[in-house]
């Protein structure tokens, strides 16, 4: 997806709020600050919105020092969600359609996102998720790729919804598909790397491969070529949040499986969908 | 008030708003908020809000070439206003105490800002500013004020609040004070002009006069000489809004009554109380 002109100020805006939560020394926040205004000034605006994220968060780490500045709200989200685990596990277990069951708890996990919005209710939003229909539902078409499939690729969001999307790893294993986990290379923002996915549990029950980079969602042509042979590979994707919908959403040669609260009101418009909508969405023209 | 690191995004976020109330054309909406990226990149942030908010909006005028984009939304203003003022007047006529009944009103009248927010219910608003305590009032220090002035200074902040504004006029004029109501000399955002004031009926009730400048808020250095005088030669001043309380906040040599809706985290830290608060504020160290 392209950059909007509604993503300068959101970018400025994160940008600020990763600043604040990198360091306490006021006169560092506005040097970091300032050195994304002169960036944002100077860059082309045609591009791929996670370009510009990538290199708005880097600036914030290269300025600050600060290589991982959202560990501590990593951690606590992992926290919250590993509590969560045992009643998500029993709410698919009870489920007459655990394979949707899982899905929607996956993408009611994606609501843990620090990019956008910092205030969450984990809770509220799995039952939100659970007793509501999706905005869009392409579940039929999930699991009948899955029955023609044997390699999947699930393209990881957030720490903490790590612990989420083990439980729609969980389904999909009993699928008899083989499941490849891609996390962040090193952090940015709040990204799940190999140690979430360890948190998680996931190292036990599927590959988990790293990008080959830190970028925000996918800048391909930043990934290892251990990953985009994976990529190339896979039968289809699933894709979760936002950020890999605006890497991800023009391809059209691979079938992708986008799972994701959207949060943004230019996505949502993109989609054709409320923004707060949770979406299952398989794109593909090939 | 100084710029706070928090200004800068919702600056850009702000002179994304008026490019895209200025024009349809997405070329001059990018060359403009492109122009206010490059100016906020390279000026000196150690200023007062109101010097930057001025230079962010004439930049978008310049660009667009719309001296006047708020006009619409401005007409629109004054119309529902206009509508309520026969309530607001009777409001006032069954009030016990009639100038903070008066005040109130002025007071919800800030509620109209295209600046920071849009969407507004005018009547919703009058009922809660009316029915709640005022975060901070000193309205009891405003008529102990009166009783010892001849000649008050009334800065006007939005069109359509004009017609709010005429309601407190009306009462400070019954307490034999002579009152001089100041409006911005061309438009800045949805600031009230002399046109606003004439559409309000304050022309035939009291002295109206431009600043001398089209700038947000207050900035002396760019007011017409016959505006300070003014100033200097009131007894005291009411001002209205956010943009004059960043531009007064710190003055010390005169007596100042603040009426305001705070509808920014920034400001309302600075006064001490919660976004959203109605504040009748005396600042005075003199």
């Amino acid at each position: 997806m392209k950059v909007h002109l509604e993503c300068i100020p959101c970018l400025l805006r994160q940008a600020l709020e990763a600043t604040k939560i990198s360091t306490t020394n006021e006169i560092m926040r506005e040097v970091a600050l300032r050195e994304v205004t002169i960036y944002l000034s100077n860059e082309q605006w045609a591009k791929i919105l996670p370009e510009l994220g990538t290199n708005v968060h880097r600036i914030v780490k290269r300025v600050t020092g600060n290589t991982d500045p959202y560990n501590q709200l990593k951690q606590k989200s992992n926290y919250m969600a590993l509590e969560l685990y045992p009643k998500l596990e029993t709410i698919v277990e009870n489920s007459e359609d655990p394979l949707l069951a899982a899905a929607k708890i996956a993408i009611a996990g994606n609501v843990i996102d620090f990019g956008p919005k910092v205030d969450i209710n984990l809770e509220k939003e799995i039952e939100d998720v659970l007793s509501n229909e999706l905005a869009i539902n392409d579940i039929d078409q999930l699991k009948e790729s899955i029955l023609g499939s044997r390699k999947v690729l699930y393209l990881a969001d957030n720490a903490g919804e790590t612990i989420f999307d083990r439980i729609l790893l969980e389904e999909l294993l009993k699928q008899d598909v083989e499941v490849t986990y891609a996390v962040k290379d090193a952090p940015i923002l709040n990204d799940a790397t190999f140690q979430d996915a360890e948190t998680a549990g996931i190292t036990k029950i599927a590959s988990v491969i790293s990008i080959g980079t830190d970028c925000m969602g996918m800048l391909f042509r930043e990934c290892s070529t251990k990953f985009l042979k994976e990529f190339e590979n896979s039968n289809f994707v699933i894709s979760k949040g936002q950020g890999n919908y605006e890497s991800l959403n023009d391809i059209q040669h691979k079938e992708v499986f986008f799972l994701l609260k959207v949060k943004c009101p230019i996505i949502a418009e993109d989609i054709g969908v409320e923004t707060g909508s949770a979406i299952l969405k398989r794109t593909c023209i090939c």
